[in-house]
């Protein structure tokens, strides 16, 4: 029989440990020493409270953890009962209860960030201003108010309808076989991509597909070559994912191959933006694509084309992509549906070599099993009822607009301070500042206004000679931009007037 | 005036290039060469095609590739023109044709992995079989038939019904606000988790989970402690992002610091899973808890508790969460809804101590966006209404009688040959085999009669003394668990009939 005096404990309000915990030291302690037998019914949690002089849920606690632990059981209608101990399970526990130790040191030392942890801490901090906020010109922001609602909105009914316990299933590792096959479809129409719906990887965006090639393809250290200037996401995440990048520059025809051999000759993977290189709009010459392509054979390398922004071109067809020309199996295609939609739709997708369908089977199977299937399920429907193209249509006349009203803008309220490039696709314009401006100055100083331009500077890996702004217009109605360019006209004539001469008065 | 003769190209049928590859060259070089001048009408795609004797659309495949890159410029109405060359930017175009190479090598290497992709390709092919099929006793499946899709359609219904344009925006990088909130309540009331919704981070999983927390906290190389055995996509996940995984033994309390302190000393980070340790079910003591934190509080470490199956114990109030004693902040939380309902809902959580916000903060926001916002609105109502709480309990239910039922049926068909150990939480028994025999030839063995019973040994790093088998029940009816041990048992005591002398006739 128990009594309760073999549960005399000395509990302190000043120790470093809960009460609950000093109970449930003191409670095992007794049951461990044999003070306590097995099968021994224990007083109330309310008869034990009142005894110790503590509120009867810190007694509670200390019976859940020990009940947790196999060292109370809890009869039905009758009571709290202590458990015969398995010898061989509790031998080493004794004699080691922490109670006996010093105090645990109290000081709070910061938790130490990896390297990658610091390098992207270090970027955010920098990049947070631009990263944020919403304002124009902040590049490649969808329209949003253009979201096709009321369509998403039924077909997302329609498949919750017939939607059965057995459609949850996902055993299908690259994601929902309609949708693949639709995405499929059409990038063999709209972009000449030579595949199956097999080769189909659903992602939720250009970051996660980057990651998942990473890992299959490089390990820690190796020699990437990306674009610079380039895309940020792209190099934050080959990065992350342990990517040594070798910065290589663009000239006319886009990636400049001979120049990135020369900066580092063991690159097997190029990160490129064929269609419209990112930020500057160069569109790759055929001849590059064939003399990328022959590397690849030649060298058993590796391409990544981002076809980021395929949709968005407003004279004429856009070129076909890098993987059409494609005969051996070296390129993996990227494309993403959060510039069409929002990001708030995560979701894109990566086209593989056949010989690589494996591999990544194997690392969507063990480590990714990629975005929900319940967004994967109604964009399939989407796709498949025509309302993708009549979206993209919609939403290439309205971009076009914009971007003709913000280079107007520009001419007229800017000439010869900033000169604008001749791209006739994207999501931004990029305006080229005076030789000798910094763009980072320029930068800052339209931010203090509450304008969002980023400087050309911030997507270089290396000092890039001429500086220039990245000026958004997808996102931001077209009165709004004439609003901003005039505002920023302002402010750029009283900090740099003498730079205004030519078209001043 | 153009004259066609200009542009008498010698096709090749049997060229390694395409004919509009050809066609692309054969323009480009007479632009180049100055043999069309600039301005030039060119004859329409129907002349050339005829002139060439090719079809029209390889032409037209031509020429949209020449506009794309500036060579050529279509007039609305009044046909195509070659366009004005600036010489800076097409003068390092000329004489690196590649028409005029060697064939590039047709050989098809294949791609090479990298180590780490040999390595998932290596586990994968091992284990696809068991990875694959939904066949009984699959581990962690969920009971799909349960899936509130009624309550889900019509929550979905709501939100879309309410949806605007601005609801779009997602600017919060950890995710949805509410959900956020909601989550926080739901771990500080049931798991007695110390948190607000600001430290939470709603993630696609675990898996997601952790490379995001590897890649802020460790470099590749560094030392992770991991329980062997232990969760195998955590092991897999962590080694993908580039950590050198330390096994650490399981003894009854759980994680072995001490054993883990002599195996790596240098270790800064832990993945424990002490609520219901994976796959053998041990809870970590309170005292083995109170070390952990000591540990890293003395040694700069942080501790990454997964507690995945926080909702399946079937007696008693599970143990308090490891994350509730914390008091300096050396506690990442992991939780996941997969399991809950389905994989079908990528929905995790992840609790951060607030010295890491900001770090996590820049990855979120310039490498990761999180999983889909439609999937976390829905979430949110279905917490906030209550129908969470009402689907675990009816889940516990389900889930209890069926674990109680393999349990019976193991009892009274394999008695003396396997032993069933005492866990009363998880979503599978561990079934322990007669010394001596290799769980791996079990398994191997009962896979050739369609039963899926994973080996302990897949899940341990270094060799287990003792062979056992991983027997989920939750995603199988009563009677087919049933039916399927009386087939086990069948099979086993053909294949091993001494071992069932005990028991036997």
């Amino acid at each position: 029989m128990f009594v309760p005096s073999q549960l005399s404990l000395s509990l302190d309000n000043d120790s470093h440990h809960p009460l609950h915990v000093q109970i449930y030291f003191g409670i095992r302690d007794a049951i461990l020493s044999g003070r306590i037998a097995p099968q021994t019914k224990l007083p109330s949690t309310r008869a034990l409270a009142e005894m110790w002089s503590v509120s009867r849920s810190t007694v509670v606690l200390a019976f859940e953890n020990l009940t947790a632990e196999g060292y109370l059981q809890s009869q039905m209608g009758s009571g709290t009962f202590t458990c015969e101990l398995q010898p061989d399970r509790f031998l080493r526990v004794d004699g080691k209860l922490p109670t006996k130790k010093d105090l645990p040191p109290k000081d709070r030392r910061p938790i130490e960030l990896s390297k990658r942890g610091q390098q992207m801490l270090g970027q955010y901090q920098m990049r947070r201003q631009l990263v944020d906020q919403p304002h124009p010109f902040r590049p490649g922001v969808s329209a949003l108010e253009t979201f096709p609602i009321a369509i998403w909105r039924r077909l997302t009914s329609r498949r919750w309808r017939s939607m059965s316990s057995s459609s949850l299933v996902q055993n299908e590792p690259f994601g929902f076989r309609p949708l693949r096959e639709e995405i499929a479809r059409h990038l063999r129409v709209s972009r000449d991509v030579h595949c199956e719906a097999d080769q189909v990887v659903v992602v939720s965006s250009t970051q996660h597909a980057l990651a998942l090639i990473a890992q299959v393809l490089i390990d820690p250290g190796d020699p990437v070559w990306i674009e610079d200037p380039g895309y940020l996401r792209a190099q934050f995440s080959l990065s992350a994912a342990g990517a040594t990048l070798i910065p290589v520059p663009i000239d006319a025809e886009g990636f400049n191959l001979e120049a990135a051999r020369r900066a580092n000759p063991n690159a097997r993977l190029a990160y490129v933006t064929p269609s419209h290189q990112y930020p500057l709009g160069a569109v790759m010459s055929l001849s590059r694509r064939l003399e990328m392509l022959e590397w690849a054979n030649r060298e058993n390398g590796c391409i990544i084309e981002d076809d980021y922004i395929s949709e968005y071109r407003y004279a004429g067809r856009p070129s076909t992509a890098l993987q059409g020309l494609d005969e051996l199996g070296r390129v993996l295609y990227l494309g993403t549906f959060s510039k069409v939609f929002s990001p708030a739709l995560r979701l894109g997708y990566l086209v593989l070599p056949p010989s690589l369908l494996e591999a990544f089977q194997a690392e969507r199977s063990l480590v990714d099993r990629g975005p929900s299937y319940f967004d994967q399920a109604v964009l399939s429907d989407f796709l498949k009822e025509g309302y993708f193209d009549q979206h993209i249509r919609k939403m290439r006349t309205l971009y076009s607009d914009r971007r003709q009203t913000l280079q107007n803008a520009i001419k007229a309220n800017l000439e010869g301070f900033m000169e604008i490039g001749a791209n006739d696709a994207g999501m931004h314009v990029l305006g080229w500042l005076p030789p000798g401006i910094s763009d980072v100055s320029v930068t800052t100083l339209l931010a203090e206004h509450g304008i969002m331009a980023p400087p050309l500077s911030h997507y270089c890996l290396r000092p890039h000679e001429r500086g220039a702004l990245l000026l958004g217009f997808t996102g931001y109605a077209e009165e709004r931009l004439v609003r901003t360019v005039e505002l920023m006209s302002d402010i750029l004539r009283q900090e740099y007037p003498s730079r205004f001469g030519q078209a001043g008065e």
